[in-house]
């Protein structure tokens, strides 16, 4: 045989095993079924995309991360997607004649990225999206936050909070301020690092890329209306009365509160918050991102209203909406938060029918079927060892039962079944094991 | 703004949309459904591999459809992975102390070949494999063919055998005819075509590459086994007996077939067939192939013993046996034999909310939450359009029930309900409405 090869994977990449797949399932499937109840449909695009549609629609930073691919006998230039808006977007653009308006899509996988590998960067890593298009109003939006809220919820977070802001209302905000067109970005930058670097920072930062005292003091006091909430929206609303934008702005979030609270969405789900930002690369309306707050945890979700991005695939654009949801942060916080429910183990399997011997061998195969048959996830030793290293096989997987048949049972059509929690111990005929196994399971 | 950018995926690569993804998901949820059910746990690896690990491991012709992937400034040579068994291999070999054996995983996951675009032919598809690594009896590859003869029936396949045949006994027969070992790869290839050149064409083959008239006739009298089924076993126990390698292969089969009875897999679906061979690339034991008989539509799963390959990334190989589910041409022949059942739409929703107006715009958004927390599906219309247009809307998508909530029903706290298959309209108080909706859908 030829030399034995190193067994490595990409840098960066992650093998999952099965007890932390399991886990990573559970996120995904509570996370699917809430898109699905929602009415979200689901939609899959190949990993790999024409170098060109990427090119151009991702900001020169981006730009820099991307994979390419390639075949050496292939004419195309391929990618690797790097997230899955742009997809999207080509999708909507291509397929507009079969597809039904408002369309509604949720889309859960990986994408790839060259970040520099550090702790809980991949560049292999999950996204999770759900966004809606063909919608001007903010019955779309407020939806989306419902889902957010929704599935955060599902997933067992409880102190957290959506905050919403617009980007035309951060752009009326720099008019009445009268900040130059051309130190808007600083400005919004600095604003976005309120919560870390504090007033005064952002008051030192501002002054240094030349805004007057006057801008900063106009600046300053309208940041202050986040303690408000919601309410401060009408504050805003007499200050910026020469904003024809930030008036249309306000209006849409007024719009936003009145559907948040039909759809039924608790209060304390969600703020309005003049202070975030978000990367606005692409946003043109409402934009929300969600903070665990309880403990401090930072951001989960993000999202908001990017009405052009479609634009690039047609010579109409279609107004859309919608959020990521931050999976693989979600997945680490679940462990860090023990959010995990007691039945996503280390295993999938539900029962291990043990082997006495070569005798029973059938009897026990003939079992499992049995239970297979009846929807319980059995295992049944395929190798000969002895009973007692088939029981501390199970205790090692994590297996909750242990189905006992030797050469009694298996003549009198029982079985001895061992709960592993609780060492508790059953014989019962083998054809009421499924019913008796379930019951423990549930118990 | 920019150029606007022609929407396209790339050649042979498919974009999913929701009606035909729901089907896919149907499928490949049904199989993990069997595939958990037989304790077999689930595992993930990178889409990409370092192109060294799929350099050596799988032979000239596939390495040309490799397709290579790299970032810009990244120092590691990558490639798209080709399957999923070099993947089970390296991470059976990287993280064995973390494993515990016998290590049963199913993979289902998208695979990258630059093959020629061409009917059923793409060049990123889903392979759905399920591999036990660690067992050396045929207690293994009985589950595994157990697993096969489960997933395809609970597909709602009914017509199919799953075809049995040894390496070892192959290789055994080419020695009793006589073949010299640097025909005999010729010689199983022409075997292998007997279903489709005929006996009179096999033999032409073996006479052109210079095989003598006995050898011929030899080899011809041990193809006709196949009629006998596991009953040509005896026979052929009795005609190789001078080959080590040809009894021990019979054993094997003989074992096979009554742990196959064990586990109570109908006799109607596995046969041995000593013309079935496969590409013997790196199989070492048992060789199974499943086919549709009724109508004869060719092979839809493929597996075998392969004990060597995990010795390519560590010193002492480890036994391995598995399946490879052929997911797209079971999703092709769903449709073909009309297998989806009826629930399995073009849409993941169940009810539509209509919107009469503004003013009750609040209560149709609010009955959709209560909806949606009953765990019924819902779509609320997010769009100004007149009552009539949102059920034609519902009917194009396929919701099977609408729900009509106008002023009257806003006040009364009811609801209209309408089953779009028949017809047929209920009024119900608002609270009643899930039951009746989760009623409807079960009938």
């Amino acid at each position: 045989m030829a030399q034995i090869m190193q067994p490595r994977s990409p840098k960066g990449m992650r093998d999952f095993l099965p007890d932390d797949l399991i886990k990573r399932q559970y996120v995904f499937d509570t996370v699917i079924d809430v898109f699905e109840t929602f009415g979200f449909e689901p939609l899959q695009t190949p990993a790999l995309e024409l170098r060109q549609t990427l090119h151009g629609n991702l900001g020169e930073e981006a730009e820099k991360q991307i994979f390419y691919a390639q075949h050496p006998q292939g004419k195309e230039e391929l990618a690797l997607r790097y997230d899955l808006t742009v997809p999207l977007a080509r999708v909507v653009a291509q397929y507009e004649g079969q597809l039904t308006f408002p369309f509604k899509r949720y889309h859960i996988a990986p994408v790839w990225r060259s970040e520099r590998p550090q702790r809980g960067r991949y560049r292999e890593f999950y996204q999770c999206d759900a966004d809606i298009v063909g919608v001007e109003g903010m019955t779309a939006d407020a939806e989306i936050i419902s889902l957010v809220v929704t599935a955060l919820r599902r997933l067992g977070f409880r102190e957290f909070q959506v905050q919403i802001n617009n980007r035309k209302l951060l752009t009326g905000i720099g008019e009445y301020v009268g900040v130059p067109g051309e130190l808007r970005g600083g400005l919004y930058r600095s604003i976005d690092k309120l919560d870390k670097i504090g007033a005064d920072g952002v008051r030192k930062e501002m002054a240094e890329s030349g805004l007057t005292n006057d801008m900063i003091d106009r600046m300053m006091a309208l940041l202050e209306l986040r303690e408000a909430g919601l309410d401060g929206l009408a504050t805003l609303h007499e200050t910026l009365v020469g904003s024809a934008l930030a008036q249309e702005g306000i209006r849409e979030l007024q719009e936003l509160a009145q559907h948040l609270a039909a759809f039924g969405v608790p209060a304390e789900h969600y703020t309005f918050d003049p202070a975030m930002v978000r990367g606005l690369g692409y946003y043109t309306g409402p934009v929300f991102e969600t903070i665990i707050t309880e403990p401090n945890l930072g951001s989960v979700t993000g999202g908001g209203r990017y009405d052009g991005l479609i634009g690039m695939f047609r010579k109409q654009s279609m107004p859309t909406t919608g959020t990521s949801l931050g999976v693989e942060r979600i997945i680490d916080l679940m462990t860090e938060l023990d959010l995990y429910p007691p039945g996503i183990g280390k295993t999938v399997v539900q029962a291990l029918v043990t082997v006495f011997g070569a005798e029973t061998r059938a009897a026990s195969q003939a079992f499992a079927s049995q239970l297979r048959q009846a929807g319980i996830r059995t295992e049944v030793m395929l190798e000969d060892r002895k009973v007692g290293k088939q029981a501390a096989y199970a205790d090692r997987k994590g297996i909750p039962v242990v189905a006992f048949l030797g050469e009694e049972e298996a003549r009198a059509g029982t079985v001895s079944l061992k709960r592993l929690a609780d060492g508790s111990e059953q014989t019962v005929p083998q054809a009421e094991a499924a019913a008796l196994i379930r019951h423990w399971l549930e118990a």
